[in-house]
């Protein structure tokens, strides 16, 4: 079985990674159709020892593909999204569009892999905060049960796009060579902690104190986990970091009698996870470590202060398993080449 | 009235800044008595428009001086405490060497000056991170009680010391230049998140699972808000800032009825903080508008998930408030010059 592959975003900070990724696991790809805006069109993308060249999304014939990957902004999947679906491919979504879509499956292979029944030709991947954390938080929720998560981010700047990571350098550059950065419209990603990710809602109402990203990790993980009533307060915060997220997470469980052993193994023992829990040894997640691999490093597991809390510490590489891997993987679920 | 001023780590960074502030403020300096290790020995500070030569602990004369500023570390702080209380000076005392000993004052001007009696010759300066978090947290406890505290951090790089602040800036530079960096002893602050910042006892227990950044924050933070029972829980970050701290920060409060326009108000009218909470229009606490200046800033201040429950973001120079800056306000209000 050789794959018809559509990519829509072929050129962006995710789409590179897809390519990569299909590349090393040998997703069967028999021809690959890599799309991107305008802007893009007559380059080329290297895939599996070959140039293929990136067409405009008018006359690609995505709609003849197998399936076709979506890593090029929420407008775009939503105008795109229906008039593929009257055609032949499956979706793999990486946009925001329709991930509370309840026509759209949410699905994380680890956590709800059971969730992407053969009938289901639209899955969304979730945003790349909420699928390293859903990761930690699902073995935890199936052992002890979780009453509340409070998560504090440090989202690296690949993450707002190939243009900020080449803000960033170039800040970075400057300050170093003694330069004074131009006021800009944006602050600074350089030597900076930005806690405002996302788009925000306008007004004066809570709503509007409350960024797109937070809001994301919130309705993303409680759909994922099915637990509509859980409770999860997120601060999202850039960080000048190429590249990983990282996230402190305290989580209060129901059962108010679990053991930080037991939160050790089921940490330990969970799909995607790599344990890197020995501070006096310096095994500690990072983002630096995390960068490229596929797992999401937990370390730092502690009791907080009340019977059934604890704290700790990931790191995960939020283009791949926050991103494109989880794509390939859905992908690989649902034709059998994982 | 002219004072003579000691100052032990005077080329350090808090050391620097010391001298900074003193001069920015017009404390009445008639002699400065400079003082370093042996390595610095030679050179000179720059203080109110002369060169004051550095000199060594042994011969300076310092048991002379109205006041010393000790911030050298706490071992040196435990071995000279002691003979200068023999002497004359009052010790305002930035290293943790004596932070909890019921003996000496642990004092925030504006949380608890009031401690600050006559009558006291020792005063300790709390740990930068609890320093920054103190001055949100006490308006609030004033206002409404709190109940339990859960902080994560995003230290700056100079926290560690002027050798640290090199060190991120070397890598940087060679990172940019495409250069991969040696392996070393410790994990590079390059564009990376560590999750450990200061001691580390060994063992398997769970004390060996908190840092003693971690430790100091519960620890001083009860002590300043005279609060043994307060629940805190610290997760303590080093991240690639050059300077100032940032923190995420839960709070509970014991008046679960406490309404955000309320918390605002609290935090808006409290000594030390600037406001800066206007998420749409992107007015946020950030260490780079925060570094060089006296306040802490707090903004994102929003109603987390259940009544009495309130999450904010805070930015403050570490080595200004954090520590220079509040050990020079605690001898103005000794000596009168504030």
């Amino acid at each position: 079985m050789r794959l018809r592959v559509g990519i829509v975003g072929a050129t962006g900070a995710v789409g590179e990674e897809l390519l990569a990724v299909m590349e090393q696991r040998g997703f069967p790809v028999g021809e690959l159709v890599p799309t991107a805006s305008e802007r893009s069109v007559g380059r080329a993308v290297r895939f599996a020892g070959r140039e293929w060249p990136v067409l405009p999304l008018e006359g690609a014939r995505l709609d003849e593909c197998d399936l076709v990957f979506l890593s090029a902004g929420a407008s775009i999947s939503r105008a795109l999204a229906p008039k593929l679906l009257a055609g032949r491919p499956r979706l793999y979504d990486n946009t925001s569009a329709f991930r509370l879509d309840p026509k759209v499956a949410l699905v994380v292979p680890e956590v709800n892999g059971h969730r992407l029944t053969p009938a289901i030709r639209h899955a969304a991947v979730a945003n790349c905060t909420a699928i390293l954390l859903v990761l930690a938080l699902a073995p935890l929720e199936r052992a002890f049960g979780l009453d509340r998560v409070v998560v504090s981010t440090y989202q690296a700047v690949s993450g707002g796009g190939r243009r900020a990571l080449e803000r960033l350098k170039d800040e970075l550059r400057r300050e170093l060579a003694g330069e004074v950065l131009p006021a800009g419209a944006s602050p600074p990603f350089a030597f900076n902690c930005i806690p405002s990710i996302g788009e925000i809602d306008p007004g004066d109402d809570v709503a509007a104190r409350t960024t797109g990203e937070e809001k994301k990790v919130g309705d993303e993980v409680r759909r994922i986990l099915e637990r509509p009533d859980l409770s999860i307060v997120a601060t999202c915060v850039r960080v000048p970091v190429l590249r990983a997220h990282s996230e402190s997470v305290l989580v209060e469980l129901r059962d108010r009698e679990a053991r930080l052993d037991d939160v050790i193994a089921a940490l330990r023992d969970a799909a995607g996870i790599e344990l890197r829990d020995d501070l006096a040894r310096g095994v500690l997640p990072m983002p630096r470590l995390a960068a490229g691999g596929d797992l999401v490093q937990v370390g730092r597991i502690r009791p907080a202060d009340r019977p059934g809390c604890f704290t700790f510490f990931l790191a995960g590489d939020q283009l791949r398993k926050g991103a494109a891997l989880t794509a390939v993987q859905l992908a690989e679920l649902q034709f059998g080449t994982g």
